[in-house]
Parts: structure tokens; C-alpha cells; sequence
């Protein structure tokens, strides 16, 4: 693991940019944890959503409180064609339904394997060690990390959400029925891409006997900070 | 107000019953507060469910953990047809669809009738007085709850759940247009008397901008202690 670039400190987060080697390439991606951090604690992997990337704004708001308030480390890598990883793809294609999920499904592989590899670097850090995991990842963050979690038992609990089954054999309902874990499952009830009966489907295809969905008025952007409290409080809860 | 019995004092919980006039005959109801409280305090109503009463486990478990984690004032009342205001009618058909939602809709006036007088009398007492008032009742607490809440704007928030819209039309839906206090909506996925998704239209026809639903798996009984806590932080936040 490669530390690139000088540290960011504001307001006692620390934000370091690593490179991870991954099977498909060079994986970036960012870890924060507080000033001075010493010895093994939870560690949050954040999953960003389409056409977004590892320090999009909601992105850094959850890292930086979880080191903040709990003082876990955090940890984001860019999606494959999202980020530093962009490439020629239009990304004004992306949220545009069928095609779409097709790109992510058919990276969902790549990137279960590029966590796995960045994990494997984090946990051998003095600051983060081998503690309690956590993942939290919506809309495409939740494509691809269904699969994550269904693939990495060490993950103890996840937040997930805004996003829904398109058939009973689509990968995301057939990795969800593999969780085990504890699940909160975001939806927002006029959510112009995912439309509420099909989240509802997907959390209940969720094998997790413990589950909870929490649901409010809005578009697909516009989950309410109430749910960025109601994240910390359940990772603190099955932590 | 008239209270009846000897008051009942555990774990620092007082419990006094009293009967009010309500335009339909006497209004049975349960009172709790904490031991020695003196002056005005947050208000909670109790609406009891179907077949159930005003002293029934969970109202009495969401009583008295309202008065013991935060010195609350707390109300029940039989609802018609139940507890001490039972009559010959066959409990057993109660739950059977149809007939007992048109029974409770052509209670709902009178219920709503009961409260307002039972508030009244309750907040000219010393040891509750005029403050926060807030409303607490899942399944037919919610069916004679929606009419209660929109004709009451005193009510600041509202805990509400386990039920469902039948028509566009059907008294509840009317009801619930015409909320304007925050809410938070309890359903179960598995819920063997409210399809999920007739609840979540319920939820969707909420007038009230600040609401929210969280939902759980398991039958209609099972809404976990989890949501009790939820209730009391919710309560908490909007007094």
C-alpha cells in the first residue's frame, strides 16, 4: 500500500490518499482517521454511488463524522469508471437504467476483489488493525456492495439502500439473499430511478433476519441528515 | 375527573385511574406520571390496538418507559368497544376485516370526542398542566388516531403504524391527508392484516412534509423493542 500525496488534517480527521494493487490495476482510494489515532479500531468501508467518486460531498460528510464522533477509521476507493478510475465511458449515460446496471454488474467482480486487497492493507496498519468492519454504500454503492458483503463474512454489519430488485435473478437480489449480517436498508419514497415497490422487494430478499428499512418523502438524493445519525447509531450498535 | 381506585406506584411509575364525561357515557382511562411529579410536562397519548385495552403489556411497557426515561405524562383510554367499555359484541370478529374496520370508522367521532374531553380535564391538573402533546397508537390506534391527530393541532407529533389505505376514499386516507405534524410510521413487511404496500400508500398519504417510516420483518404483532426506543428519541426530539 502506497500513501501518495501529503496528509490532509482539518478539524482533527487526517485524510490520507493511498494505492492499493488490485488484479485489474492500481486501486485509489482514501482513508481517514483522527489526528494522533493509535492502535486497532472499526473500520467503515464507504461505497460511493454512480457517477460519483471517493470524496464526493456526502462521501466525505460520513467519513469525516464517523472518525469525528465514534473515531473509527474510513475508507473509500474510487468505482471502477468512476474517480481517478474515469475513463472514456459517457458518463452522462450512466443513470440511464438497463445499461447502466449492466456496466456495474459486470464490475461488481473486480471490485469485491479491489476491497478485498485494500482491506487486506488496511488491516495491517498500526491506526486501524483488525477491529469491528463495517460497510456503508446507496444506489450504486448498494450494486456493489451486496456482493461485497454477501463475499466478505468479516463485514459485521452494513447500511444499504436506494436501490431495488429488476428480476428474482437479478445479481442484486440473488447476492442479497446471501447477507447474514445486520442490515439498515435505505429508501426514499418518491425516488425518481428506483421505484419504492422494487426497494421494498429488495429488502425483503435481504437473508438477514435482522433488518430494518427507513423510508422518507424525497427524490433518490435527497436522504435526509436524520439517516446519516441513524448510520452511526447502528454502526455503534453492532460494533 | 373523576379518579377511581387507589393509585398504584411502582418503580417510581404512579398509576391512577379515572373516568371522564364523555358525550357518550363515562371515559374510562389510565393516568401515569413519576412519583412526587409537580408542575407542566410533556403529554403522551395511548391509543390501545384492536381487541386490545388500555392497560394491555405493550401499552402499559410504552407508559411507563416514557414516565421513567423521560418524566412524561402519559394517557390511555378505552377505545369503544374494548375494556371496560366491552359489550356484547363477538370480540372474535373484531380482527376480520371489513366489519371491524367499518365498527372503528363509526367510532372514530366519538373517540376522538372521548380524548378531547379527557385532555381537557388532564391538563388542568398540577402534575401534567399544558405542555407537549404528543400521540402514540399502532393498528386501530392508528385508525382512530389519523381522525384524532388532524382534528387536533395541539398534537405536535405523531408515532403512528400497522396499517394501511383500503380506498382513496376510506375515512384514514382522508385523515391522513390532513395531518401537518411530524410522524413516524411503524409497518412490518410480513404483516398478515396490512400488505405492505397498502402501507406504504398510507405513509405516502401523509400530509405532514416531516415523516418518516421505518419497517421491520415479521407479522403484525412483532414490531420490535428497537421501534420503542425509536418512539421515545422521536418524542424526545419534537417536544
Amino acid at each position: 500500500m502506497d500513501f501518495t500525496g501529503d496528509a490532509i488534517t482539518s478539524q482533527g480527521v487526517v485524510e490520507r490518499r493511498f494505492e492499493v494493487g488490485g488484479d485489474g490495476g492500481p486501486v485509489p482510494g482514501l482513508l481517514w482517521t483522527s489526528e494522533g489515532a493509535a492502535g486497532s479500531r472499526p473500520l467503515v468501508l464507504i461505497g460511493h454511488g454512480g457517477t460519483s467518486h471517493k470524496r464526493s460531498p456526502y462521501v466525505l460528510t460520513m467519513a469525516r463524522r464517523l472518525v469525528r464522533h465514534a473515531d473509527y477509521a474510513v475508507a473509500a476507493i474510487d468505482a471502477p469508471h468512476h474517480g481517478d478510475r474515469a475513463d472514456a465511458l459517457d458518463a452522462s449515460a450512466l443513470p440511464d437504467g438497463r445499461a447502466f446496471r449492466e456496466l456495474v454488474a459486470a464490475g461488481a467482480d473486480r471490485m469485491t476483489g479491489d476491497w478485498h486487497a485494500t482491506l487486506k492493507e488496511l488491516q495491517q496498519l498500526d491506526d486501524v488493525g483488525d477491529g469491528p468492519l463495517g460497510y456503508w454504500g446507496l444506489s450504486m454503492g448498494t450494486m456493489l456492495g451486496l456482493p461485497l458483503v454477501a463475499a466478505t463474512p468479516a463485514i459485521q454489519c452494513a447500511v444499504l439502500g436506494l436501490m431495488g430488485t429488476f428480476t428474482d435473478q437479478d445479481p442484486w437480489t440473488i447476492a442479497a439473499a446471501n447477507l447474514t449480517c445486520p442490515v439498515l436498508f435505505l429508501l426514499q419514497t418518491d425516488d425518481e430511478l428506483v421505484p419504492v415497490e422494487r426497494g421494498i422487494a429488495l429488502f425483503r430478499a435481504i437473508g438477514s433476519p435482522d433488518r430494518r428499512l427507513h423510508a422518507h418523502p424525497g427524490r433518490h438524493i435527497a436522504v435526509p441528515r436524520e439517516e446519516m445519525d441513524a448510520s452511526e447509531g447502528f454502526f455503534a450498535q453492532h460494533f
